[in-house]
């Protein structure tokens, strides 16, 4: 299960600055990011083998230079080392990326130094999972209890879980297994679409995108608020009146709302039954988000939030507080995948259902492979996992969702790499689409 | 109050990456910061009248060119403002730094993109006062408590506190105040230090440095802990024989235990009576440090953080969960003095003593304005700053401490123009004591 050989020795860390110009038509605009360019971090490890570990993290435009050059801090702590053993210890490993004793000061753990955490680390997962030949979730969900605890740092977190827990819960779940790996291989996991509501977009087209997702099969729609609530209330009678009541709505406020606002401002959707509404204020705000909750549960609306949540410790306060009914993570925020098995196991110590965020560059491609696993491996059963359609054809092995639901990669790895072309024409600033447009006055070149 | 001119104009915004060499001394090492170079992001605003602003945010050495590369990115929301423009709409800037529509997602308001926002903020102010003629915090002392108090933005606070509420607790606060502006002039403000007991120094060195700073006129000493219970319990008897028990001891861990070890760590070490236990656990582990608090309050240790709590939003967090009996704001870590702001009013509110984080490069120099104006403005009642004798050389208006007593700055500014030859010599990797330690071999210059 642990590959050797030295021939993994891990002979080149490339980082790229890849950038789309999403900004050109308000794909992806919600009250907070109203132009987002949708983007990432690229980390190629190259092994002596000749077979390569592609990682990235997802963000929105200028500032990807930053989490570039934060993942060129981290370089030495990888090039040269021997991948094998990097999986046999690879909880040390891990809390040497994101513990360095000089770059921890500017987290830790957090920001700009995690989510180049994330990138590498999802890098050395894709090699991972290409090295065995398996799809990521596949690894996942056929690797012993202990190997897969093994590769978590449970600092910070051993109140509320141990290793030894972890490794039950996982033997708890081991039968039957089989049954829902054939399962999901033959019917896929169920998305909901977030493309129905962007901020940006008119009433016509939310009309026209609501019966488009509803002849595709989706039967879950979440819609972007916050930003007026007269304009919120048409967005809501608009959805419900396109995709009825036995349609699932969900309602997303990107961190707009102060607390008491949050609660005001919901309660005047409530009638609109949406099942939670997505990031009411501030990512960091536990307490506030537990206050929100307790408000909202007699309407019967949820508190979802976790995308911008920085960290495991963050997700554990969430839990503990009661604070979110539904937990976001996100695959490429925090310390990629060590880190997000220690969150998921914590949730479901918790009962608390995981529903990815998903959408960004990469971020469907990404988290589909978590979810399955947790699926088979962890909770057996279903829930949702977020699907926006865009630049999956930038990628080898796309995210393919058919009749509303995620189809089961079979390629090996993390479904995460690019194509030559998409990284010919959209790093940034050398790509030849961004030449293009910057020869053609369509964007300025960033320069300081 | 409020400068005026279109010679006001911002033409330039540098930026430095400076370094010392302090990894050498093992000065500055804790249980988790083993080898720290002190090192800063070092900001300069010239006006087109000629008076610059500067501005600095502490780092440890590796990861300062990250931050320095995010100060870039906000340059474009900088140059070619009015300065006095700025001022007057001081919490709309502050929000249009910490909020860019796209620079958000890597953050937002925390690691590496806050520490920038600082060093650019801090700069701002320092040059508001020098176009006062004034220090920092005189200028605040004798700022209108209607515009201070609009230079914040409430923005996540507002459960807790509002302008209105903030503006009724400075004007509470107002008489008096020339009384004690003259008192602060007269005997200063007490240092405590923490040059005694950093983690790589021996027995000697520490007991040595103990009867230097009792000559000096201190009265209270922290040490750090957190490495092995044994060598803590040592160093801990080893500094009270020292001091005595009349004398104030605290102690550091530097964020090395989980909540539980906190817990039976601090019990053992109960005995020699600190004041409170610093950073026990991860710093957004607001429940975690809310447990720990409550385990040890019969013991009578309360704890400490801050320097690494990464915004408002998570102070406000601690505050009411009374996770910290002792508030450690860092003039650097969070964006700016605006932000700080908002902390010592909540701090306030929640009758909660702020004693603040120094140490790094220029943090003495900043946090002695702050803590000066809180004592003349706001509380009325004088606490303690860190003290620890670093680097102040480099710096054109040092802070200075004598008989254990911060002096109160008279200069115009907030004491953060580093002289010309700290430039000269450490900025990184071309200043000349840089270029001669890589010639010798004592460092290998950094390349990715």
């Amino acid at each position: 299960m642990i590959p050797t050989g030295v021939d993994l020795e891990i002979v080149n860390v490339d980082v790229k600055d890849i950038r789309f110009p999403t900004s050109l038509g308000a794909h992806g605009s919600d009250a907070m990011h109203t132009d987002p360019d949708y983007s990432c971090v690229y980390v190629t490890l190259e092994t002596l083998r000749g077979v390569s570990g592609y990682g990235l993290t997802f963000t929105l435009g200028r500032g990807t230079d930053v989490v570039k050059l934060s993942v060129l801090t981290l370089k030495h702590l990888i090039q040269g080392r021997n991948a094998g053993e990097i999986f046999a210890n690879f909880s040390h490993i891990w809390r040497s990326l994101t513990s360095e004793s000089q770059l921890r000061w500017i987290g830790p753990e957090k920001g700009v130094t995690h989510l180049a955490v994330a990138a590498v680390v999802n890098a050395l997962w894709d090699l991972w999972a290409k090295l065995e030949g398996v799809p990521l979730w596949r690894l996942l969900s056929t690797m012993e209890p202990e190997l897969l605890v093994s590769t978590i740092d449970f600092r910070y977190i051993s109140d509320v879980i141990t290793p030894a827990e972890a490794i039950e819960m996982l033997k708890k779940a081991q039968e039957g297994k089989e049954e829902r790996i054939e399962e999901l291989l033959k019917t896929g996991y169920p998305a909901y679409t977030t493309q129905v509501g962007w901020m940006g977009y008119s009433d016509d087209r939310i009309r026209e995108l609501c019966k488009k997702y509803l002849e595709l099969g989706f039967t879950a729609f979440k819609i972007k608020v916050g930003r007026d609530i007269t304009s919120d209330i048409n967005r809501c009678q608009l959805v419900r009146k396109e995709i009825g009541y036995e349609n699932t709505l969900m309602i997303d406020a990107n961190q707009i709302w102060d607390v008491e606002e949050a609660i005001e401002w919901v309660k005047r959707l409530s009638q609109y039954k949406p099942l939670f509404i997505e990031e009411p204020t501030s990512p960091d705000d536990v307490l506030g988000h537990a206050t929100i909750s307790r408000a909202l549960r007699p309407l019967g609306v949820g508190v979802a939030t976790g995308e911008m949540c920085c960290n495991r410790v963050m997700f554990k306060q969430f839990l503990q507080a009661g604070a979110m009914q539904f937990c976001q993570i996100d695959s490429a925020r925090i310390g990629g995948v060590n880190e997000i098995l220690s969150i998921y196991l914590m949730a479901k110590k918790f009962n608390v259902p995981v529903i990815p965020h998903a959408g960004g560059v990469g971020l469907c491609e990404m988290v589909q492979h978590l979810q399955m696993w947790e699926y088979t491996s962890l909770t057996k059963s279903m829930k949702m996992i977020e699907f926006v359609d865009q630049q999956h054809d930038q990628f080898i092995h796309p995210a393919t969702v058919v009749n509303g639901k995620y189809m089961a990669p079979v390629a090996a790895g993390y479904s995460t790499q690019l194509t030559d072309e998409a990284v010919e024409n959209y790093e940034y600033p050398c790509g030849k689409e961004w030449q293009r447009m910057f020869a053609e006055g369509i964007f300025e070149e960033i320069k300081y």
